[in-house]
């Protein structure tokens, strides 16, 4: 395991570290079966080739996982420091910028211990994603409030005067039951993969590496994407069973993605310049009283039609919502607090977000209900111009309708810095 | 929603289910995309050929998801019985039995309500999985001693008389630690499948169904598949990073399968016979202190090298494990009390489980901690001479080393019914 002042030993990729270790070959007849796992040396045949073994760039302007594709699985994980020193820090995002970049491009963080290293070490990976794909691993980091200023707005790490405007903490709105326990942190972490095997191996791995400097406050898994963030994804289904995030921003959209999405020169600090925003928002679903309602009411209440995903308005999912458009009572026939009319950008002053939520299921409550709904992770330009706007569209029982059904228990926002070159660490321009 | 006394209207494809609906069809440069989806009518070509799209047959002498190849995802859920009458607990079977012959074939449960049903009603369907292809789902569903007799032992259902010999509750074991919150149940559904949205949904709209006759009791989310139940399959790793279940009955290997996993008609009772006995367990993992263990340390309690996953006794990971083997130090090369050692059937009688088990992930703890482990399965014919036998070696911290970094705390043991014919329920053989 690292310490703190080193930075990881560089991995050997994950099929190259069972061939150098002679440890053995896998049987024969496993390379290439089940679920399209590549563990053999040779370049793989033609016939078994596997998006998940090419791994997604990690360097760049911007970081991997806000514009990428949504994978199918998400691990999140948000942490608190729990060191006070300038150095541990700078070297932990050091130590991090290094691990991810090998843990994205498919490699191990370090020696399983047998290769080199010594056997009486703990080894340098925990070692759950050997032999597994890339399988579209991004690690996402940002940066919390308290990572600037601590709970009395005094500096921390020398970087008070580094802290955005931006990055208050979101102010409560109407409906909200936040529990403190899984909202904030100072640090965060979006692993997004298409294995969840793999993003859980990227967090924890990241974890152990933090260790005596930073410690988790809390984590989520999420199984399902429910935003296509891609204009070739399909819209996924929330467990509403509603297509969820249609008019979302779409990453071919480059004019909407540098309008909403990246950080300006002149929007500033400069050290986050080239990136980005996160909310998060763990939504909980009440599930049975949703599947009790009709499906004419469920369908007011989104405004949009549960089968095709089409607005009420008329057309098919893509169509453009018309909010004049009137239905045979005489009634608008997109309800005037239905979701889809609330959280258009048409009501909110043009806001638009890049959103990458998740579904979630943590099992069941006591009462024998689905502790499950939506973690929502939104990218944007501005939170307060963006989603704070939006959210105040919607929140409350006199606003969307959907309130009855859904409550707010966690909450985040942090600042994801730029991109790094193949040298530079994640926030190296907070130490410049 | 279906009514105690009528079997749930025949579901609709879900592809058909959108275009017979006039629902619109779903945008062009949608279909075909993502996730493998197949949205269209018209037979997917050849180059998206989706073994998810085809589905695994629901009738049969025996219940799918037993010598299934295990699918990537788990979602299990125990419930208890709420009804005391038997007509409803038959129409419950019944409705259970349909509804997952359609879910498992790639239908929903029922209308979405447009279509020819009330839009006042609420939809038959919960909806989530609708586009989405079978995935691999099985349902396999399995019978708590509640349903037989109560705490006390007086007779449920009139079914007093069919309790088998063999379902009693399991003995406790050393270092036990179990939540009844998270133990037992009436009823247990193992929904297995390679999408968990597809997963949820089956559990999900089984349980609606269930309304006012059972309740959950618990549920539980797996994320990776731990064990290789084909030899085509290769074999996974569970947290620890170890490659589990290596010496796992495979399901080609039909003398094995046959002597230990089906009920023979001898074994009695005779609504049993060519059923199973399922043993869940939910196994923490203490993550953390794992991770600060040596390889060398971690491969003496496993007995096997972490790597390959072959025996320290020398060879790869299918090499035929040599107990006498002495290591230079001259002790056993596979420790007396390492895992591998006190797990197999040599130890045991003979004994061999078919094991079915998952990893999860529920989050963190207060701690901090990972809140992981294994959610353990396995499919036996004798839950006595097998699942207790095998866990009477390695419990408690005198035994297999493993114990001090795991702990057991949930466990659940279920008669699983045969197969069913086109026209036939689950448990059916007990109301004859």
């Amino acid at each position: 395991m690292s310490t703190d002042d080193t930075t990881p030993a560089p991995g050997l990729s994950r099929r190259k570290l069972l061939g150098a270790a002679g440890l053995g070959a896998l049987a024969a007849g496993a390379a290439g079966a089940g679920a399209g796992y590549v563990v053999a040396d040779e370049p793989a045949p033609a016939v078994v080739a596997d998006p998940d073994a090419v791994p997604v760039p990690f360097d760049g302007a911007h970081q991997a996982g806000i514009v990428t594709p949504a994978q199918d699985r998400l691990y999140f994980v948000a942490l608190d420091l729990t060191t006070q020193d300038r150095d541990s820090l700078v070297a932990l995002l050091k130590q991090w910028t290094v691990a991810s970049r090998q843990m994205t491009q498919g490699n191990d963080v370090g020696k399983l211990g047998a290769v080199g290293g010594s056997p009486y070490s703990p080894p340098e990976d925990t070692g759950e994603a050997l032999g597994l794909p890339p399988s579209g691993l991004t690690i996402t980091i940002g940066f919390g409030r308290g990572l600037f200023v601590d709970a009395d707005g005094a500096p921390r790490f020398g970087l008070g005067g580094q802290l955005p405007d931006l990055l208050q903490e979101l102010p409560g709105f109407s409906g909200d039951r936040l529990d403190p326990a899984i909202s904030g942190g100072d640090l965060a972490i979006q692993a997004c993969a298409n294995d969840p095997q793999v993003a859980v191996h990227a967090v924890r791995n990241l974890v152990r590496i933090a260790f005596g400097r930073a410690s988790v406050r809390y984590s989520q898994m999420g199984f399902g994407r429910t935003s296509s963030t891609s204009s070739a994804q399909v819209t996924a289904r929330n467990l509403f069973g509603f297509k969820d995030g249609t008019a979302n921003i779409k990453v071919e959209d480059r004019q909407d993605v540098d309008d909403f999405v990246w950080v300006h020169q002149d929007d500033g600090p400069a050290w986050l310049v080239g990136g980005s925003y996160l909310v998060s928002r763990k939504i909980d679903m009440r599930i049975e009283t949703w599947d009790r309602e009709s499906l004419q009411g469920q369908e007011s209440i989104i405004g949009r039609a549960k089968g095709s995903g089409g607005p009420l308005s008329g057309g098919d999912e893509h169509e453009a919502i018309d909010f004049a458009a009137v239905g045979d009572d005489g009634e608008p026939a997109i309800g005037l607090k239905s979701h889809v009319r609330l959280a258009h950008p048409d009501v909110n002053d043009g806001a638009k977000l890049l959103r990458r939520g998740y579904n979630f299921v943590d099992g069941s409550n006591g009462l024998g209900q689905l502790s499950a709904g939506l973690f929502f992770i939104a990218y944007q330009r501005d939170p307060i111009k963006q989603f704070v706007r939006i959210q105040r569209s919607l929140a409350g029982l006199q606003n969307d309708l959907l309130n009855e059904y859904i409550v707010h228990v966690g909450s985040g926002l942090f600042a994801c810095p730029p991109g790094v070159g193949p040298d530079g660490y994640w926030g190296e321009g907070l130490f410049a």
